[in-house]
C-alpha cells in the first residue's frame, strides 16, 4: 500500500461531493445560479480543487449530469428484482420508470437542456448526452418489461412510454403533478400491457 | 368616428408586434436574454412605448404566452374543420396536436417554465397560466377527437396523449427529432384509436 492510495479516495470522494451538489443546485436554483464557484461552496470543496476537477462550468454540468444518470440506471437495474413478475409487473415498471421523470436529476436536466436550446456551444456538448440517455433509458425499459425491441411496435410504444414521462416530468416542475400522474400512470400501464400483451414476448 | 380610433389601432398593433417578438425572442435567444429593452428593438418600437404597454418584463412575457396560446388553440380549431373524418381521424388530430409542442410557442413556452422552476415570484405568475393552457388543450383535444370526457378512461387517455406532446417537445429542442416523431405518433394513434373505439363515442 502507497501513500497515493488515501489521496486518490479522497479525490475521488471530492469529486463526487462536487458531481452531487451541482445537480443539487440546478434543479434548485437553475442555471444561471449553477456555477463552479457556488457548487464548490455547497459541496464544502475549495474553489481551487473544484477548478482542479472541472475547469469550466461546461465540464462540471455535462459530468454531473453523466454521472447522475449512469447511477440512477445502475438503481434501477437493481431495483428492478424487488418488482413483481407477471400481472401487475407492466404497472409497477411504467410506474418506477415514470418516477425518473419527476426526481431532482430531470429537474437538473431541465435546466441544462433548456439553456442548450439558446447557446450553440453548450449544445455541442449536450446533444451525446442526450442521445446516450436516450439509448440507455430505452434498453433498461426494454429489459424491465421483459419484451422484444426488435419488434416495431414495442419499440415504438416503449418510446412513446419514455416521451409520456419527459411530459410528465415537464408537468411536475411547478407544481405537484403526482396525484394527476398516478391515474394516467395505471391507465397507460394497462393500455400499453393490452398492446404487448398481442405481440410475441 | 372619431380621432382615437386610428389612434387604437396603432396601439393595438404596437402590442401585437411586442408580443409576437417576445415570443421568437424567448425561443431563439432564452429567457434571460429576453428583455422588455431587447424585445423592443427586435419589433420595432421604441423602449418608452414598450414599458407603456408592459412595465415589467413578466407582464411582457406572461401576457405573450397567453396572447399566443389562444391564438394556436382557435387556429386548431379553424384547421380542425379540413381533418378527415372517420378512418384516419384520430392519427390527423394527435398528429396535429403533437404538432404544437413542436413549435415556437413551446419553445418560448419551456424558457419561461424553466426559469419558473428557480424563481418564486415568476412561478406565481406562471402557475396559473400553466393551469388554463392545460384545461383549454385538453377541452380542444376531446372536440378535435370527437370523444366524451365524461369516460374516465377516455379523459386518462386524451391526458397521456398530451402528457407525450409535452415529452416530445422536450425531444425537439436540441435536435430534429421529427423522423423518430412521426412513427411514435402514428403507433400512438393506432393504440389510442383501439382504445378510443371500445369506448361510447
Amino acid at each position: 500500500m502507497t501513500s497515493r492510495e488515501p489521496k486518490q479516495d479522497r479525490s475521488r470522494a471530492t469529486r463526487q461531493r462536487l458531481l452531487e451538489a451541482t445537480i443539487d443546485c440546478l434543479a434548485e436554483r437553475g442555471w444561471t445560479a449553477t456555477t463552479v464557484a457556488v457548487v464548490a461552496e455547497r459541496a464544502g470543496v475549495s474553489r481551487g480543487a473544484a477548478q482542479h476537477h472541472f475547469p469550466t462550468r461546461e465540464d462540471l454540468i455535462t459530468a454531473a449530469l453523466d454521472y447522475m444518470f449512469d447511477h440512477r440506471m445502475a438503481l434501477a437495474m437493481d431495483e428492478a428484482t424487488a418488482l413483481p413478475e407477471g400481472e401487475g409487473r407492466t404497472e409497477a415498471v411504467v410506474d418506477r420508470l415514470l418516477d425518473y421523470f419527476t426526481g431532482t436529476l430531470f429537474k437538473a436536466a431541465l435546466q441544462v437542456w433548456t439553456a442548450a436550446a439558446a447557446d450553440p456551444a453548450l449544445r455541442e456538448r449536450v446533444v451525446p448526452l442526450e442521445a446516450k440517455f436516450g439509448r440507455v433509458a430505452h434498453r433498461t425499459a426494454i429489459e424491465l418489461l421483459g419484451v422484444d425491441d426488435a419488434d416495431p411496435v414495442v419499440h415504438r410504444l416503449v418510446q412513446a412510454t419514455l416521451d409520456m414521462g419527459r411530459g410528465l416530468g415537464l408537468a411536475d416542475v411547478l407544481t405537484d403533478d403526482s396525484a394527476r400522474r398516478k391515474q394516467i400512470v395505471r391507465q397507460w400501464a394497462a393500455t400499453l400491457d393490452g398492446a404487448l400483451g398481442e405481440r410475441v414476448r
